[in-house]
């Protein structure tokens, strides 16, 4: 609000395309998402309102999805004893040189630290173990949502990298490795159908190559999606824990056979990066651009008038607006006095307003509405009759218009290799994904990693057409006999 | 669940009437609301679904109430560096003694210490300052729900007494004083409708003296609810910060003279102390009782038959569960084959399920139903045809015995008394309030604290007619004129 009295700021002074970096920055200063922590505090950030709106709107859709099938929602202590961090070590690496340690309680020292939460297995899987005895407390799903923190040290981006994050995280227990497949699977298809049906983005899925899996688990499935600066993003994660923590938290179960068995778990989680990933693939130099979705405005109506004309105008695009409001649509009628209607022009572009109406008097004579799509600027004189419908189709056209350039960012962004230097030189010329048949040896990854700091980010699945790698075709980096086929990317 | 096993455990052992303290903590416990944390953590509890869906209600409700009347949700970082605590302190006291520090991140000691937030006014308000820059952009009113943490050194009582807890916190600006003043009574009024049509929990209204305000403030608003062992829960507060906060952070604005002032804050919250009221309330030595209005389901339907009858009586029932669930009512078929109905009567008695419905053979038979209420086991047999219909009576009945219990215990819990004895002797008594002349004075309330415990938990607004002492009153403490009435009470 400070900057829309001083013209000059208003806009974005950045380029998407050449910097893409500063470009976010400024969008999401710009458009009133975030500001940085204060001082002292390097790494966090202020979630403003806009920005927490598109979260709440991330957060209905799936929670909506979670509780459909058959989740619910818990919340467990910020703080984790450092004691069960360490129990925690026995099946996979620690947190620790991530985790914020609060040592004082008032003024006393504390006898043990406690970790501000990074992630919760280790003091939700205790608790499951409490709660779970017989076969038929099974399956249990809790999911919560809250806030963690992952002391990196690295440059703030809003969303992307922060030092606290607000997140979701699922935690759950079967009776069989099959379930808690279904169930990895399960979430991993909710996240993809947010990601395609709520913003807007396609998503790549696959699994994680063995190495890099969550450490302990069987299987690390993910959702990727192709950021516009060529780099990937790992959209959410979907793990199956197989039996190793149900081990080592005694989270066992009597079996219909009376016989005593470790559960078999899941752990899958989607954090603020998505609302990351919503800014940067669809906003462009004049601002945000939001899929009316999630939008907190769809549509905007500016009138523009006269001073002989006003309240003719006022009163037409008031009818206009409780209309829609009265249809659902979330509708903003922008009758400010004080700005003139190219202003309100800039302003709404800039804060991603996916529909704009304008409304003066030859719209009024004519019983017509003028209607400007953000994305690309198409204008179009529709008829008042019906207003309500056709703002509809115009939303959906407006979802389709970003989902159509998201995609085919995506389709063109993955690109084939079959040698080393193919990868090497793709991936630089292009960034996007490069897809290479593969041994399945880290070695050659790393080798890639070092020369130009690109990863596998995923293997398609098994039942992938895509993974199966032909009879007598090599690894890209070793010439061994490929096993798989990895998508190499630089990414986030 | 792993009581279910062993019908001994099952059931509420202690005595609300005797043991009000430890029969709470038996319901939280085996009505799956709440575990203590782990060792190490004393003062925190995990919140089970069965309780976390009960705040979600609480937050559905507010939420909604909040975004009708011009309320944004936002997020702020849950740590607060010292000097931002210390930049407070100038207007309050500060919260130091009941802060955790976190002082360590990853393997560095940190520069400065950083607080986990007890409460956010002094990292909300150096940014609501940035935010406003001119008359234009207020009302600015965000609120946040989250956890927050006070390391109080008491005995832990879930929802009630615990070092982390959760709330929602809500944080305004205005360009009057007397717009500030409506604020705080709006949200007031929301705060009373939520306990009175949500939680079915009558409570008083009225300011806190002006010796316990929150310090820094105009006026503490807060609503009073009376718990069944005669203490009193504060059961949200709403404070009318005046211009202290603002100018201290600098929360200034050109107003439209182009004059610049210091805006009109306030702040207001609502914590899961309201989960513990609604749970102690209610319940009774059966175990939980819930309202329809937030129970996680409202009907449970426990199929009665014998090996001949099954069939049909399980075919009945799933019609009946089926018309509820498309009315929209949450409606549970326990239709286990290894409980008996005796057991699922228990059980769902513990877990505070409203209505029952028991469906046999007679009722298969002659087209009916038998349903039953939680509060009171009061029984009848209704027809099959209609049976949404009467359902949702049934459900406001329900309702209107736990208000209207609710509302004769707060009734008969208010006394009246001129004399200091009186007062002692009432509270020692009957507990509850008691309303009495008071001269304004500290000293007189410290008196009475001292000998039994017991504080002014608020005095009646203004425009309350009991607020008018009569001429020639005296303070039933010191004997001096009364200036206005107080309710002493013991609280929570
Ligand atoms: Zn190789
Ligand atoms: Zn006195």
């Amino acid at each position: 609000m400070s900057d829309a009295d001083d013209g000059q700021d208003l806009g974005i002074t950045e380029s998407k395309e050449y910097n893409t970096g500063e470009w976010y920055a400024e969008v999401v200063q710009k458009a009133e998402l975030a500001n940085y922590g204060p001082e002292g505090m390097s790494g966090f950030i202020v979630t403003r309102p806009r920005a927490y709106s598109l979260w709440e709107s991330i957060q209905n859709e799936l929670d909506g999805a979670f509780k459909a099938t058959g989740v619910q929602n818990a919340y467990f202590p910020l703080f984790i004893p450092e004691s069960y961090l360490e129990k925690e070590k026995d099946v996979v690496e620690g947190f620790d040189p991530e985790v914020a340690w609060v040592t004082q309680g008032g003024y006393e020292e504390l006898e043990e630290r406690l970790a501000v939460r990074p992630t919760s297995e280790s003091i939700i899987a205790p608790y499951m173990a409490q709660w779970v005895r017989s076969h038929r407390d099974l399956p249990l799903r809790v999911n919560q949502w809250c806030s963690v923190v992952r002391w990196e040290a690295t440059d703030t981006k809003p969303f992307f990298r922060t030092k606290e994050f607000l997140w979701q995280e699922g935690h759950t227990a079967h009776e069989t490795h099959d379930e808690a497949w279904n169930e990895t699977m399960t979430r991993l298809d909710q996240y993809e159908d947010l990601y395609r049906d709520t913003l807007a983005i396609p998503v790549l899925r696959g699994q994680k190559p063995d190495h890099d899996k969550f450490p302990g688990a069987h299987t690390t499935t993910t959702v990727e999606a192709l950021m516009p600066d060529g780099k990937s993003v790992q959209g959410a994660t979907s793990h199956h824990l197989g039996q190793s923590f149900a081990e080592a938290f005694d989270l066992t179960f009597s079996a219909e056979d009376e016989e005593e068995r470790a559960a078999h778990t899941t752990s899958w989680g989607l954090s603020w990066r998505s609302l990351g990933a919503l800014i940067m693939t669809h906003s462009d130099d004049q601002g945000l651009v939001l899929p009316p979705t999630v939008a907190p405005e769809q549509v905007v109506i500016v009138p523009i008038w006269q001073d002989d004309t006003r309240d003719d105008v006022l009163q037409y695009a008031t009818g206009v607006a409780a209309d829609l409001e009265e249809a659902g649509v979330r509708v903003e009628l922008d009758d400010r006095d004080e700005r003139n209607p190219g202003f309100k022009f800039n302003e709404h572009e800039l804060k991603g307003v996916p529909v704009r109406f304008e409304i003066g008097p030859h719209e009024v004579e004519d019983d017509e509405v003028t209607v400007v799509h953000r994305p690309d600027g198409a204008e179009e004189t529709v008829s008042r009759e019906g207003i309500v419908e056709t703002t509809e189709e115009h939303l959906d056209e407006v979802f389709a218009k970003l989902y159509a350039t998201a995609e085919e960012t995506l389709a063109e962004g993955v690109r084939d290799a079959t040698e080393r230097n193919e990868i090497l030189g793709t991936i630089g010329q292009h960034g996007g994904y490069v897809r290479a048949p593969w041994c399945g040896e880290e070695d050659c990854e790393t080798e890639i990693k070092e020369q130009i700091a690109a990863e596998i980010v995923m293997v398609p699945f098994e039942d992938d057409e895509e993974k199966h790698v032909h009879e007598g075709e090599d690894c890209a980096v070793c010439g061994d006999d490929a096993e798989e086929t990895a998508y190499f990317a630089k990414s986030y």
